[in-house]
């Protein structure tokens, strides 16, 4: 970038307006955690979700920028650049949050996105590329499994019917609340979904917190992500039979939860790993009729399994069945894998980026793997894509004691600023 | 009782009535199992709760029964005595059912009062006693936990308002239901809760499904129940901490979830029983968030622990606690006894008078205990209490599949007839 630029866009980012903005946003949805921490629950595709969005609109549009949606409800904001034609860099994140989540997850990345635009405007630098910031749909995954539906349909990973039947807790099917969606937003404007034109974005950009430790015990300000763990979720369905509590004799039941039981310590032995680097966690759990004096006749749970190297994600991933199948004495087993996301690398052109930019602003940086998945995974494939990290109070996410503090946030809206600014030259 | 009555009392016990009132009751809530099983979702103090004693009371009406309620909601239909002064004989048993119940739980000891009743009328046999037919609050605990709620209140064996505060799925409040029900019920005639002038009846009889195997195993048509096993009810809260499932190292996690695995692993080995008596059963766990990705924060799980030895239900259940405590790792443990029943014995009044009314009518009876708890445990301390049971299909209970034949419910029918007839005159 012109580096005679970067101090005045650097100084018209406003740490009290981007936090101003984050507290607003914390508000539709705000929960109170089991320790007082003030939280947020706005699941996608809600009332609150669209609320959200509109928000985001309205400061938007008050700098002139254009909104548009697709058939996912990925929402667009369009900053234009000088030469129009030119494939835009995309900047963003995700407005959805965890059932019980924190105030920065997601909804940080589109806020700064659109504070470093806003930053651009305010110090009049003209930039060659087009600017989106995109808020993509259901990052989480919380309301409808898997996450990261709306970058995964973007970019052609999935076709975009493929989760209709999927449904939440109450049973809504996400293509039902989806149409809900796009008809309470009819009047933004319409873009067919993915690429414009067929043309790749010219990069992506995500700003996020690290929802880890490191940054924060190192003391530093800036993560330059070098790419992302792999994920793979399934689901498992355990069928028994229920019987009743006091008469059925232990020795004849097929009791799902006690299968259920078998089949996590099974997994336990398969998932161990000494060197604390490999993810399992089964977190979801529903039992029908989930009545006291009624025997379990089915179990359904999640697996959540996550490595950075795609050889063992494979080899113990393709193993579950097998092991859940060994473990279970009276059930019928289905495994379902619901979310495939393999390990990948962000491109050198935004890793540099970011490292120049955190350079020239002084800042304490380092380069990092993100052990959370994120859209930009999808991205690889389409276009050079990368993030940057923020430190993280004790690396607490997923959760309403998740906290990055007002100049912490700031120093990375500066550093998005003109890593924006650079890529928008390009 | 008088022998040249009986035959007269026993030819007018309908098989075809009974069983099309137990059909028509089965509409109320009627749902389908996952065999396609018609069974029964019918809650306590639910609206189809309500239909189906509106329905009860006028079928009672019809013949002249006096309906009453009380202070929770027991519903009482009263058959008057030559000698209205003389304590009554209550029979009966309960109208709620489990989340997938079957239509014979608790309705058909109803049912089958109300049809013995009836027969007394068409056969023009008067009784000295009053005979009152009742129905029982919440006997399955399927919505508000612990069951048996009503009986225990009415034979004082807990203070009526003890379980104000329980709340079921949707938070809902118990106190607040039973309070609805009784301002929706204010046309019915309230009575004092318990023994109509603090005089205890003069006996109980309930007649219920086996719910287990063994009447149908040895072709027998009625069980002379001459107990109950005991039972203890625990509710386990485990608190853990949540967090990101893509970050946080699981060796530092505080997962509910992982730690219940434990738990419930560990209780196994305390609730292991080669002789198969004991009855251990998980069947009802909530966890929060329930979000696939984040950590389990927090796991709330039932126990069900029933045994026929008042010894080792106090021994194995108050180990519980210090089981769970040793063997989780990370969480806190709260755990809470919800309900305690000791095992009870039967009387002699009443176990004789049902084996000499099966035997009068030429049936094959048994002696067994019960190993379900019902409503009768509680009236063991109150007056003479005896139950009768009819064969389960496979013994199958808490389950659409439940299934007993009209011609084995009618046989239970004329032997309750028979005993009332008996019980009161005495």
């Amino acid at each position: 970038m012109n580096s005679t630029v970067a101090p005045n866009l650097v100084a018209a980012v406003s740490e009290q307006r981007q936090w101003n903005r984050l507290m607003a946003m914390a508000q539709l949805g705000a929960i109170t955690g089991a320790d007082g921490s003030p939280g947020v629950n706005r699941p996608c595709l809600s009332a609150l979700d669209r609320e959200a969005r509109r928000l985001l609109i309205g400061w938007g549009e008050a700098i002139g920028l254009k909104p548009s949606t697709d058939a996912l409800g990925n929402l667009f904001l369009r900053h234009e650049g000088t030469e129009p034609g030119l494939a835009p860099v995309l900047a963003g994140s995700h407005m959805d949050s965890q059932p019980a989540g924190g105030r920065f997850d997601g909804i940080w990345g589109v806020v700064a996105a659109l504070e470093a635009v806003q930053a651009l405007h305010e110090a009049k630098v003209a930039t060659r590329r087009p600017i989106e910031i995109v808020a993509w749909t259901n990052e989480e995954g919380g309301r409808f499994a898997p996450g990261c539906m709306g970058s995964m349909a973007y970019a052609g990973h999935r076709p975009p019917d493929t989760w209709d039947a999927v449904t939440d807790g109450e049973g809504i099917r996400f293509g039902d609340a989806l149409r809900e969606q796009l008809a309470l937003e009819a009047d933004i404007p319409r873009r067919s979904l993915g690429a414009v034109e067929g043309r790749a974005p010219h990069a992506y950009v995500e700003a996020h917190i690290e929802q880890g430790p490191i940054l924060e015990a190192e003391g530093l300000d800036i993560g330059i992500v070098t790419g992302i763990q792999g994920s793979r979720w399934f689901l498992v369905e355990l069928a028994g039979e229920s019987a009743h509590a006091g008469t059925a004799p232990v020795s004849t039941r097929r009791d799902a939860v006690q299968d259920m039981v078998r089949a996590i310590t099974a997994l336990n032995g398969l998932m161990a790993d000494p060197t604390d680097v490999l993810r399992f966690t089964v977190a979801r759990i529903e039992v029908a009729p989930n009545s006291s004096n009624s025997v379990a006749e089915t179990v359904r749970f999640t697996i959540d399994f996550r490595h950075p190297d795609a050889a063992v994600l494979t080899e113990r991933g393709d193993a579950i069945e097998a092991t859940i199948r060994g473990a279970v004495r009276n059930c019928g087993v289905q495994v379902t894998e619901r979310f495939h996301a393999l390990p990948v690398e962000f491109a050198p052109e935004v890793t540099g980026a970011v490292a120049r930019a955190a350079a020239a602003q002084g800042l304490a940086a380092r380069r990092m793997p993100s052990g959370a998945f994120h859209d930009a995974q999808f991205m690889v494939p389409l276009c050079p894509t990368g993030m940057i990290f923020v430190p993280s109070r004790r690396g607490i996410s997923h959760n309403p004691a998740e906290y990055s503090s007002p100049e912490q946030l700031a120093r990375g809206a500066r550093v998005l600023a003109q890593v924006l600014a650079e890529l928008a030259e390009g």
